[in-house]
């Protein structure tokens, strides 16, 4: 379970910082960019673990939601370098969906034994944080853009259910590739 | 629970296709299909579950998805054709949201023997689906329009749970006609 | 528990009023009325028992809906008195989401016995039913204006936390007065 954990922190990070950005977009105040930013890490895997009858990750480890709160605060006081390096986050934010397509579709097929829930719980997960960003943020869906996006998300919940005994850096390494 | 098991399946479907719809809309490619498929044919049903805390449906039987996206890649090929049928979906709509009132009241009548529940229950079923799909496709709300949506999935909820012995078939072809 | 109770029936009932203003405004019918108070309404409480695991407050008590109801059908019958009585309501709002936070960061405390999650359930309970009101009737998120509102309802939660052994009445003064 370790390298899912730090994934796990990795991928909620990166998101939060994605809902910063949103919510610096906004010209937002810091409230914003904490709301924007914790729905946006935490939403995914929240509807995930609600979806599955587990109990939710940020209830039993507050600590994901502290990380949500520090990126927000990081982005609210650097957000003029952050969004000269949009490019990079892009990249994150591959990288994060990646993770969270892997853990949601890990949290699944355990969860539940079937290959088809453990898919579709990996791109849950994956996409729905960006989904409340963006409907909270008044911007178009992700959903809506003919972008990769969801895709990458599918693949990564894909190939994680496929090989479900490969090591996971081989499996983020693909996706990463791919996107 | 037979003859509700096939109104549960017809509802997805139906759900399903109006989701399928928007997409073709709104000019996404085939994953924003089956999104929208999913979303609008089983959200009702997953959030009725989530607030009666029994186990989401489609995560005990994922059938329910894979006729979601049945259904999203067959709209999608043959959209040119379903949109000239669209007074005929309306109808099925119809037909699909007295379907889902009538499981979502049965379901919620079962769990906690309260009608009003149970009225509630049916009334978020049939309606949260769309409600979904209006969200995410950024289409004014269909809670929005001045339209008997609302008013037909409150009307078969509330006719189902009265007359909770009445046989079924009874309770559908009333609130279509109603409709 | 008491005057959490009456807490509790005051801050759903003042938030349905403020749905149900938002239907208004939206020259909404009868129905739209209904759907915009109840999910206004209860909508933060259905998200906080959700996400700790508890019974959804309003299927053990249906009370709660028939007074989201009997609001919204009043506001119906009165919105122009009402509408001109705004700033009441604003301040209405203030003391529903002071109300909503204190009872969120109580059953947050009593669930998991942790302060952290005790503070984000009083927010979240205090400001989801605003912003699924914002999102349903089509208008630009509260969390997008530079309001005081999210402000309030956090630091009504942190005040209860810290102070969970001060006597309410005090706590919801306080804050009020600060808002």
């Amino acid at each position: 379970m370790n390298p899912l954990l730090y994934l796990d922190y990795a991928g909620v990070a990166v998101f939060a910082a994605t809902g910063a950005l949103a919510a610096s977009r906004k010209e937002l105040d810091v409230i914003g960019f904490l709301f924007l930013a914790s729905f946006t890490g935490i939403g995914g895997g929240t509807v995930r673990d609600v979806i599955l009858g587990l109990p939710i990750f940020w209830v039993i480890n507050p600590a994901y939601v502290l990380v949500c709160a520090s990126v927000a605060v990081l982005v609210f006081f650097t957000a003029h370098l952050v969004e000269s390096r949009y490019k990079l986050l892009l990249w994150l934010d591959a990288l994060g969906m990646a993770a969270y397509a892997a853990i949601g579709a890990a949290k699944g097929l355990e969860a539940t034994g079937s290959p088809t829930v453990a898919i579709i719980m990996g791109m849950l997960t994956a996409t729905f944080g960006g989904i409340l960003r963006d409907l909270l943020a008044g911007e178009p869906s992700v959903l809506l853009k003919p972008e990769i996006y969801v895709s990458a998300a599918m693949t990564g919940a894909a190939i994680y259910t496929l090989a479900e005994l490969a090591e996971l850096p081989t499996e983020l390494s693909t996706v990463v590739a791919f996107v």
